[in-house]
């Protein structure tokens, strides 16, 4: 009989996070009841929101708890059914957490195409790829001709928010945490231009990257990027709230950026953060406009691949170290 | 021939403002030339922000100096016309500066009902009125038994922002620096409840007065009362920032609130920043609202007032310290 490899959450980390907060462990592969489904986890995602779940302060995720499976969103091939709405080999997106089987109601899973890499699903048409489709387009508002910036550029959401952003026919500026992220955001997916946050000379760069000044600032990072950032808004302009990467590796957020508000008074900028659940009723229009622009290749999903369960908390650690570009993938099986 | 007295800007502030910045000094009345009229101020109006515009950093009403006429908007009578389009004896609202005399193309100014209260015009009826129009009800959008939550409310703008609430069928509560502030709004001008941010139980207090949480933060303040209010907001609440007036009296701003954008995005929260003079096309549906208020007795401006304008440099130093109820006004003559 098959065993379920499982990472388990070791400890709540207090500080920036540690392999040794994770631990593998085996059990038995679970039973499914009438209603659900047996799956087996084909590839993982993990994204830089999930350190913000296991700190101890509250967040919209919940209060973090050790001894448990790790949470997150995978994609799986069924195994058995007990449910007439799915069936042995179908592919699905479903809450797995970081294990090889997981048993799950039918109606929290959704069946996707097992023709597309199933990192497709994860990425792209996953939850990174619907954040950057409503938080560009419905929070900040494009219109051609305007300069459009975004933090953690090479990030699951950031390098997607970039493309939407030149399909909208504005100027793009990325900024990212190294230099050979800043030359992948130009010259594999685009972007007008790039800044490595990290140089000594950033708000010089930053500057002369954004001659007309910044019509919408995608933030992903929150702290002195967002500081830097305000300073530079155009009249009327939009901060699309969307993450805090900056905040979310610790357990002692740091203030907020000179500039709010009176920045926001002067250049009567709106910052608007959001979550992109607040749009699950438009997810399937969302979903076909990524795919046909994939498709058509106006827009190149990016993925930093890992290989085995067992490399997921590695993944997740040079994720928050900035390591990865793209949407992380953990392939399992 | 009279005599223009005028109040000087000595020095321009670098610290909290002193009545010593100012000095009073007696000049020839202005000639007016074709198309102009000499006007004789009959009342002046003080805003905190005011104060902004003499920081040495930049702001929206761009950079200070001394050794001119310190600035300001009044109600004036038409002396002299060398136009068509006014009469002496006609009341018009101005930006006479902190003078007796001023000269002044007609097509700056703004005829106003001379049988009404000068000051009426300067508070209600003047920018002081619009700002909380257009704030609370294009930015801020209210909905019949939300929560607001206004700072500085016993303020010029706040006071009128928290009846126009009130009007909009919502919960209303005001934070003021004095016990007696916070009476004159609950006992006079209706507010719902009000708050002492000076208190050192102000976080308790503050939470049991917004049992619902906020819907609606209108901000006049920043700093800390931003703070204190983000960590309330409701889903989907809105932040109308409005004036940083904690940060107006110093060339030091300090850091912007903690929570920003964290909170943001955990509430969807849209924090907005905007000038009236944005809204200079409504103006006048605007004033034909407030007015029907004020003479319905829906809407009950309030002043704080001093005689002369010697008297002008002690309100305004009176208004930073947090003395003031309403709007200030300054009688001329």
């Amino acid at each position: 009989m098959p065993e379920n490899r499982q990472v388990m959450i070791a400890s709540v980390p207090a500080g920036p996070l540690a392999e040794g907060h994770f631990e593998t462990r085996s059990s038995p592969v679970p039973d499914c009841s009438d209603g659900e489904v047996l799956c087996r986890t084909v590839a993982l995602t993990i994204g830089a929101g999930q350190r913000a779940g296991l700190q101890g302060s509250a967040s919209y995720a919940g209060a973090p708890q050790s001894g448990v499976v790790m949470g997150g969103a995978g994609v799986a091939r069924v195994e058995s059914s007990k449910s007439p709405s799915l069936s042995p080999g179908d592919l699905v997106v479903a809450p797995t957490g970081w294990q090889e089987y997981s048993a799950h109601a039918v109606d929290i899973l959704r069946k996707v195409d097992a023709s597309l890499d199933p990192a497709l699903h994860l990425g792209a048409l996953g939850t990174n790829g619907l954040t950057a489709y409503f938080g560009l387009l419905e929070v900040g508002r494009p219109s051609p001709g305007e300069t459009v910036v975004v933090s953690a550029a090479a990030g699951s959401v950031g390098h997607i928010v970039g493309q939407l952003a030149k399909l909208q026919q504005c100027r793009v500026v990325g900024i990212a945490g190294s230099d050979e992220k800043c030359r992948t955001l130009v010259d594999e997916l685009g972007f007008d231009a790039a800044v490595n946050y990290k140089d000594q000379d950033f708000r010089a760069a930053f500057k002369a990257a954004t001659p007309d000044r910044i019509d919408i600032y995608f933030d992903n990072t929150g702290g002195d990027i967002l500081g830097s950032a305000l300073f530079r808004m155009n009249l009327k302009g939009r901060i699309v709230c969307c993450g805090v990467v900056s905040q979310y590796d610790t357990d002692n957020p740091g203030p907020g950026p000179r500039g709010v508000p009176g920045l926001l008074v002067n250049n009567r900028v709106r910052m608007e953060g959001f979550l992109v659940f607040d749009y699950l009723d438009r997810y399937d229009e969302a979903r076909d406009k990524i795919a046909s622009w994939v498709q058509g290749g106006d827009l190149l999903p990016w993925t930093t691949e890992h290989e085995g369960l067992e490399a997921a908390p590695r993944a997740f650690v040079e994720l928050l170290a900035g390591v990865n570009i793209g949407t992380t993938i953990v392939r399992i099986s």
